[in-house]
């Protein structure tokens, strides 16, 4: 049983349930108030030995687990209004451990302006686990962006550059909510996803929850200095995962000035584009499988 | 370190942000939406071995992990709107046992009437870690209720009897959401909590955060006919906590009619009072400590 299938056996009895506008799917869950607000909320759970190695700093592991969530929020277009974050350590965390975590949770927190709300702490014998919660808006008069509004015509483009993460940014990102919220202040785009199962996983859902297909162009994707080390790089950028850059569309009038100017400080690079069709995803003219991270479906190369 | 250390180093940085009306430190969080909307958010973590036994069917297992959260929901007198679940399992819970989990799940949010809007699956090595958020609204023109309203001259209620949880109903109980709701429709309470940690220590929660003294009467305390069956009953009451009744205070006026009433066809019973004077509980006369269930604090029963 991969991991989607066990989401996707809630998201086909569940979908639509008065006040849900949009529910399991997305990067994040829309949720309306009963005073016609739109707010996002994500969770995140992060286990020792699948997410971060039992030595990986405390706080770097616990600014992955504040980022991870943002970066989904981000992925709406939404900015992060309240985090809460439930983790259980085992007794040797206690400690020197548990505040490291915590001194990363805060930090990522203050840096991404977003309140800490809420907590449980309890004890586990085996892996921590650590979970992270995190609601969002969009700016005023905006709606969260869905991954299922890429329409034909539309650029494919993406924040900084991909692949090889698992050396180490996987656990040093930043979550890119400042680009997020001056893409959606300077134009309205399609469909926008964040990159944590690997560019082509992604591009396919999508692809998948827009019902077209999506075209990358290989020599357009921007390989991280990590990856052009490693052998077959391009790969490695497809596949890799837990980058954490924004992939988004937008209409192909707006992507020139977008990828002139880039976003919040950060390069943006055209790497594709959509096209009415089948749901699928082409790199150049061949057909790209869905092949980034899955749990359950595939180890992680520091899992190996 | 115990519970309440780590979460109280978060809340005292981190208390009073701008548009978090209430952090950590009560059931739920209470967030205020750009468009002036109150919503609550909570999130529990549960581990197999510390909150279930690894025996325990899959399918109580996966109701309580979305009950204990409506539980929170319903202590701030509002209504669950959405949860959201995420879980790490180990490979030989995949299958049967998974979609019995989901199966509770599912059934919980269904008698909750809480749609599932989001989840995550990941895979652990170790005991399994299963960590839910519920948000929640309170009724249209109304407030949050909170820990901290709890007023000298209140009578002390709580619904339902206590002890005795562990021997199954820790694992089976219905979270009294609808009670919640009819207490708020009726009249207006002043501090509201649900029994996790136990009666004793979730006195003192509301004695501190109201800073007033809190009396209980030994023999008004409803106890069950489980822990009636035990050595010390109204130790067990008082002590064992994970019974998720409501303990509540409200004008002395309006107690006696809903005690006489009940709540939701769920019986009430008033077991204290609200004092001025020092933040402290008092069973009768003597000074009662918080003597419930604190992780990392001491053992529960069945890991014992």
């Amino acid at each position: 049983m991969r991991e989607l299938d066990l989401i996707q056996r809630i998201r086909e009895r569940h979908g639509s349930a008065s006040g849900v506008e949009t529910g399991i799917g997305d990067d994040a869950a829309v949720l309306r108030t009963a005073g016609g607000d739109r707010l996002v909320v994500t969770t995140d759970l992060l286990v020792e030995g699948t997410h971060y190695r039992p030595g990986d700093p405390a706080r770097d592991v616990g600014r992955k687990l504040v980022m991870v969530s943002v970066s989904d929020v981000a992925a709406m277009g939404c900015r992060a209004t309240g985090a809460l974050v439930a983790v259980a350590l085992r007794r040797e965390h206690m400690g020197e451990w548990a505040l490291d975590l915590l001194a990363g949770i805060e930090g990522a927190a203050a840096e991404c302006g977003v309140p800490l709300i809420g907590g449980d702490t309890t004890e586990t014998t085996g892996p921590a686990a650590l979970c992270s919660t995190v609601i969002g808006e969009a700016p005023p008069g905006r709606r969260p962006v869905l991954r299922s509004g890429a329409v034909p015509g539309h650029a494919l483009l993406v924040t900084g550059d991909l692949g090889g993460s698992l050396a180490g940014r996987h656990l040093r990102f930043r979550a890119r909510q400042a680009e997020a919220l001056e893409l959606v202040g300077r134009c309205e785009p399609g469909a926008m996803i964040d990159v944590s199962d690997g560019l082509s996983t992604d591009a396919w859902h999508l692809a998948r929850e827009s019902g077209v297909t999506i075209r990358i162009a290989p020599d357009q994707v921007p390989v991280s200095p990590v990856a052009q080390g490693l052998a077959d790089p391009l790969r490695h950028a497809l596949e890799d995962g837990e980058d954490f850059e924004l992939l988004f569309t937008v209409p192909a009038a707006a992507a020139e000035e977008i990828e002139r100017s880039g976003l919040a400080g950060t390069p943006v690079t055209r790497i594709g584009e959509v096209l009415e069709g089948d749901v699928q995803v082409l790199l150049g003219d061949e057909p790209l499988d869905a092949g980034g991270y899955e749990h359950f479906g595939r180890e992680r190369p520091h899992d190996a």
